[in-house]
């Protein structure tokens, strides 16, 4: 058999991020305070965010420096293996060349430490020596975690109470790596408090977990807060994955005509799709996929518009797809990709037909996923198998054309902390979501009175 | 900072495995058929193993060729990383220089599949369809369903009861691989039968289970048995480890005048240790050091002797190290290391005074496995942190000396299946276990009656 991985050294770790803003055909729309309807300036965001990471925000410089005390922590992982799917192409009889990107080999399982380590950098530059957060089924808190660990902060996570409870080893990951983990709600914020005092049952959820992850660091002066997805600066962090990808491919003597990853808040798919963007928006082919659950179907039935990004309406007005600040989707195993809404560069990119998006049911993503870990050995993170089960989609398609097509995917995290999913698909017991129209109107009724995107910008 | 992974291309993945038997100063004493107190031959295994891998557990070959459609397996993990600590050797204030060989990327986790597949292939090979093995905690249950599902086996796995009911996951995990996984004791077979009808609930042990899979193989033409430690052709897939960490040393510019590695039934450990045993013997100066669980310490308290390899007196008589074949350990979270007795040939190599060992108690160890995780991010697993232990133990003795070591181990295992172990240590749960001389005295009595090795071989 021929080679299977493709290996960069440590010195070809990127030095630069990637920011696409500077490249994209029509620029994104501002972000507003809500109150005001003005754009929202860095000294609003003062309170929580480092000034570095907020000028990294609104920058328009195509690249970025990564200073090397981010590099050196990158050097625990980075490079990533990036793989040619020999057996995978042989189970499905492709003609095809399928490859994939491998971010679950950092520590915390997934692509998260990629920006969790340089928001904690720039943290601990700013002078403060703490950050709080909030995770959902973990992914995020435990990439806080490992980061604050290694430049010596402290972390408070707050849990989403369910998550807590039924998912105990994401939290002892967090705790191993020095974190300090509560339920959330919790008895430790205003917010946290006010909602215990209403609803002592509550199971809680990430609207809540933000807003007390907020209220802590905007109260405290030593502490910052960190966000792991949705963001400008976070999506850039990513890119790291797809500069080293597009070194990979060309010592496999290859180019992908179509790039593929899972969208949630878009983290991932930006970190491996932006830099192939970039080569599309200059005027290489490539089409560029992006895959969500049919659970949650943001891209494909939800409107560009301004939207909270949180369900308890604390955040300013983000210009994204959205289904509504107010849309609870169904609990899929794919945690990482129940979010109501969309990080606005990849909207944009949407908006603008740079790239297409597709959704997919719970049993088929896990098909999918079964068929990869029994040909690959890599058992996939549920999240990742939205962008494996679009890859076999695509090659089913291109051999029913007669095409041979050139499929790169992100495998953006390892399945080893869920694997009571793949227990339920093998038993026949997961559920399928298709949303019904009237579902989706009525979450779509909370952002009716917020102002549209200019329609210029909507093709 | 400076290079902290060293990697290997595919083509340097070893084209032969070490045999150490070709090199040891006493050979190793012949394992006996109880009945008859004669040396096993290879027609009384061939029920069980296909021939090739009789032959290999026979061999007096120093280098035994691995077959391409092996190394094309290897491909999808191997050549494995080799670490520089560089961040553990900072907290720890340490004067020496400290290297890891990092198994935990391979998709089951562990350095288990390195023979998993090399067994598989053999079985596929020999015409049979079908493999039966036995599991304690899962890992080498993992490793035999990974490698029969790549070689399009069929695997059936006797996973003991009281893990298949507490540890779901690994079961789980299997089970994506395609195996069938049934909690022992089983309906399926005489030796699951008898037991049931006598303690209905009987939770399971490693005995009944090999019983279980032996029976199974034995009873069916197209079956083999497969065996995850302490044979000779195990020990032999696993010295592609050591090989590699030789090249990747060097790449380095180090030699490590310190190896350890923990020790169950002497796989791993062997797979790293015997390519520098090799060197030793050849008259490098290199110090081996074992590591074991205080609450198993067969290599630093048990007797050199001959034994049963179960508790249900099934197997041939083995010279080891055995702290007596009904010694049941304390219920240590390092589930892969409580056996009480160990592989002939490392037993061997102690006896020779080649390897040292030492034991050490299972709060000391997660306190280094913690030191570990926050420092260099991984999560060990239990077992591989005993290694761990020994290293930074070793490095404080040297500190202590005023001597600069060089001091490579092996990371066995990832931890991400054992988090509950560090949620119990983190809550200061975890016990210790100190054997007090009376037990071991008592287990001892059940091997008293077994022929002692030759005196001219024991210092």
């Amino acid at each position: 058999m021929a080679e299977t991985k493709f290996l960069l050294p440590e010195d070809a770790i990127p030095r630069r991020w990637y920011n696409i803003q500077a490249d994209l055909p029509n620029p994104a729309q501002p972000v507003l305070h809500p109150g005001t309807g003005q754009p929202i300036g860095p000294d609003d965001l003062a309170p929580l965010f480092p000034m570095a990471v907020i000028l990294q925000e609104v920058s328009q410089d195509a690249e970025v420096d990564i200073p090397e005390a981010i590099r050196d922590v990158y050097r625990l992982w980075r490079p990533t293996p990036l793989y040619r799917a020999h057996r995978l192409e042989q189970a499905l009889g492709t003609r095809s060349r399928i490859f994939y990107k491998y971010e679950g080999v950092s520590p915390a399982g997934s692509h998260k430490p990629n920006t969790a380590i340089a928001q904690a950098f720039y943290v601990k530059e700013d002078g403060r020596k703490r950050i709080a957060t909030e995770t959902g089924a973990g992914q995020w808190g435990s990439a806080v975690a490992l980061a604050s660990q290694l430049f010596g902060l402290e972390c408070k996570v707050y849990m989403v109470k369910v998550s807590y409870q039924q998912k105990p080893y994401r939290r002892s990951m967090m705790q191993t790596w020095g974190a300090e983990v509560v339920a959330s709600p919790s008895e430790d914020t205003n917010a946290g408090r006010e909602i215990l005092a209403e609803h002592p049952d509550s199971p809680g959820s990430l609207g809540i977990a933000i807003s007390e992850a907020v209220e802590d660091a905007a109260t405290r002066d030593d502490t910052a807060y960190s966000l792991g997805s949705v963001l400008n600066h976070v999506l850039m962090h990513q890119t790291v994955i797809g500069q080293e990808a597009i070194a990979q491919m060309e010592q496999a003597g290859a180019y992908p005509d179509l790039v593929v990853g899972c969208v949630g808040g878009g983290s991932n798919f930006a970190g491996l799709s932006f830099p192939f963007l970039r080569e599309k928006i200059a005027g290489k082919e490539i089409e560029v996929l992006a895959c969500e659950p049919s659970a949650c179907p943001t891209l494909t039935r939800g409107p560009f518009a301004y939207d909270f990004g949180d369900t308890s309406q604390l955040t300013p007005l983000v210009p994204m797809h959205t289904l509504g600040h107010d849309f609870v989707p169904a609990g899929i195993h794919a945690g990482g990709l129940r979010y109501h809404g969309m990080a606005p560069l990849v909207s944009q990119l949407v908006v603008d037909g740079l790239v297409r998006a597709e959704a997919y049911s719970q049993n088929d993503v896990f098909a999918s996923a079964v068929a990869f870990a029994r040909s690959e050995g890599i058992i996939p993170a549920p999240e990742a198998a939205h962008a494996i089960h679009g890859t076999i989609a695509a090659a089913a398609a291109a051999d029913e054309e007669g095409r041979e097509r050139t499929i790169l995917f992100n495998l953006s995290g390892h399945g080893h902390l869920d694997l009571g999913a793949y227990d339920a698909y093998l038993a026949g017991e997961l559920e399928d979501f298709e949303l019904p129209d009237e579902e989706i109107e009525r979450a779509l009724k909370a952002i009716e009175p917020l102002p549209k995107p200019k329609p210029a910008l909507v093709r």
